[in-house]
């Protein structure tokens, strides 16, 4: 039960030129599902990457960040195994895994990017995904984005992938992405997984600063359980087919039209977060830097508590006010912090403001999608996170992950 | 359905002499419930304090705090409403209850201490409070533990309780505890309100130096939602009717006696912890400070995907790796790491231990306690910390507490 997360219409979505994608049913963990993803890149195309920061990263996390020093022809996706904490055979099933792709398209292991989502700890099934590569290889096409979607998903309800058409000095160029994730979400520069490709040219140092300012403004800011992946990836493809992107001018344009497809895709993965019924802005405003605003939200959209007020549509805005006090501000002046729901002062100088009646609190949190706002009055910083509520269904999904 | 914690045992509960307690029903929140507690101490008792770091400390910690520069003469518990986020006003409300109390005992209102508990951010309702003071003041007696215990309940499901009797060098002495909590548990130098009492002769700087001792041992050793509260407090009493304690043999007997108390009802707190159906030890060892184990057991004991997969008995324990992982430990060698599921040896050097049966995680996290042992195999340093899982009813409560 996504909130308002329609799927993508298919006719919205843009080919990439020099960016094929072909999937293919492997039975990695279900029969019957989409669960592999090749995807082709141009010769001369530039990758750049931002990765998890969990000390346990995946075997492929590993494995793609020491292929990216080549240049990049092919990624795989898999879903269903996460191949992390896996250990030394971990990286050997996944370097098989690019081998034989490798050997398919005519290039070699390391210009193959390799991605696994799904359960940890077990072991990649590479009979299954490699005997599943003909197929996906028989499926590439430039309009297979909504396929491809598909075909990252694990516990997503709905396949994530958007577009934007921006215009560069040289002419036309395209932004298209896809990503999935739904639960052990709290990118640490990065999301589960998402790949947003351009056909604009853009050279490897241009591509790799954009990458990392686009993950900041985008999938760094969305948390649905504060549980940071291990396998967390994002891929900001540059084909080189399309228009010259060079220029300062062009690449602002670019990288803006960048960040609106990125934050799309962030802000969809929060929508169908497990079991989520609300999606909800948290903005911490006046701090003394981004980084204490940050660390006030993140305290605000982790609290078990403020999450189950928001699914009971509860304005019990005391549990916000404790997760701010407990966010690890030591020098905070409470007495100097108002909160908001929406455009509803709740609270005044660290208190319950006199004017604020419960109606509205309840009036404000019943709608689907709402904003919190604390604002600190003690600097100019400000933060912004988007996250969702912790209902029944997230137990559920998570308690029922495996079976 | 708290986790083997059946209610105390009223005979094993012994009065503490110099130590008298009364409660009342006065209606703050519900009708019909004890909610109001007072604590009345022998003339020259000491009192030592432990308080909540929460920012937005509650009014009642603020007063105790500085009351706590005086002899104490009472103290006096309501729940049903915390008197937090109230700024200025639930200051003077604080005030207010401690001066009635004094005008009653004969005594100042600096004499006094306040606690509350319950409600954030609403008006406390000083006026039934003080017209409940009465019937508390009459019910004084040294043999109302149990029931003083089952006045400072909210959400708990068993009133949490329990005595050591020990011996020191001069007789026998007795150490008597009760405490609350239940959800918002993270405490961070105390519980949500935790009382334990000796007779025993301690000086004011010594009992100081025990409750902070204390509190580190128990307290501050178990996390149901890693929600801080604004309200914790743990208070430690020596009413000094009884032998003296001040040799440095004495004192090291009697805080151990205070330790087994204290972590007796930390542990009930975890035990009847908000929809709980398992307690959960969490021991990191090996690891090059204390610190650094306590912060990777908090990431394990805090992750919403670990707590479901307790809940479920689903030894999906990649979980419990990336949580690891995302602990923030920078240079953490994940190569190294063993995890162990009781004696299960589930993960060694970073991966799946080729041993390992999944039926034989699943059999040990089937029952009600089992231990999560992280070895981090880099030093000497470890810590234990207590909690429970997360589950459907954890949800229901929190999303159903002001209804």
């Amino acid at each position: 039960m996504a909130v308002n997360l329609p799927p993508p219409d298919p006719k919205l979505l843009c080919p990439v030129p020099g960016v094929e994608l072909g999937v293919a049913m492997a039975g990695i963990k279900k029969p019957n599902r989409k669960d592999l993803l090749v995807m082709r890149l141009a010769a001369g195309a530039a990758v750049a990457g931002v990765f998890t920061r969990n000390r346990f990263c995946a075997a492929p996390v590993l494995l793609a960040k020491k292929h990216l020093r080549h240049p990049v022809r092919a990624l795989v996706v898999n879903t269903g195994n996460a191949n992390a904490g896996t250990g030394k055979d971990g990286l050997q099933r996944a370097l098989t895994v690019c081998g034989a792709l490798a050997a398919k398209l005519q290039s070699r292991p390391v210009e193959v990017l390799p991605f696994s989502t799904g359960v940890i700890m077990e072991p990649l099934p590479v009979e299954r995904i490699i005997a599943g590569l003909p197929a996906a290889i028989a499926d590439l096409r430039a309009d297979n984005w909504l396929s491809a979607a598909q075909a990252i998903m694990t516990t997503d309800t709905v396949p994530k992938a958007c577009s934007r058409k921006v215009r560069l000095s040289g002419g036309a160029a395209v932004v298209t992405g896809i990503a999935k994730g739904a639960g052990m979400i709290r990118p640490d520069m990065a999301t589960m997984l998402g790949f947003v490709a351009t056909d604009a040219k853009v050279s490897g140092a241009a591509l790799r600063r954009m990458a990392k300012s686009v993950a900041d403004q985008s999938f760094n800011c969305v948390t649905v359980d504060g549980d940071t992946s291990t396998n967390d990836a994002f891929m900001l493809i540059s084909s080189g087919l399309g228009v010259d992107a060079r220029s300062e001018k062009d690449r602002k344009i670019l990288e803006q039209a960048i960040v609106e497809v990125s934050r799309q895709l962030a802000q969809a993965i929060v929508r169908d977060g497990e079991g989520a019924t609300k999606f909800v802005t948290v903005t911490v405003e006046r701090g003394r830097s981004e980084a204490e605003c940050r660390k006030i939200a993140y305290a605000i959209a982790h609290s078990p508590l403020v999450k189950t007020a928001f699914f009971a549509s509860d304005p019990n805005l005391g549990r916000i006010l404790a997760a701010i006090g407990y966010a690890g501000i030591r020098n905070l002046d409470t007495g100097r912090v108002d909160l908001y729901l929406d455009d509803v002062l709740v609270a005044k100088a660290g208190a319950r403001h006199p004017s604020y009646v419960e109606e509205h609190g309840v009036k404000a949190m019943q709608k689907p999608e709402f904003t919190v706002r604390a604002v600190l009055n003690r600097g100019k910083a400000a933060a912004t996170l988007w996250t969702c509520d912790l209902s029944f269904d997230y137990v559920k999904i998570n308690a029922e992950y495996r079976t």
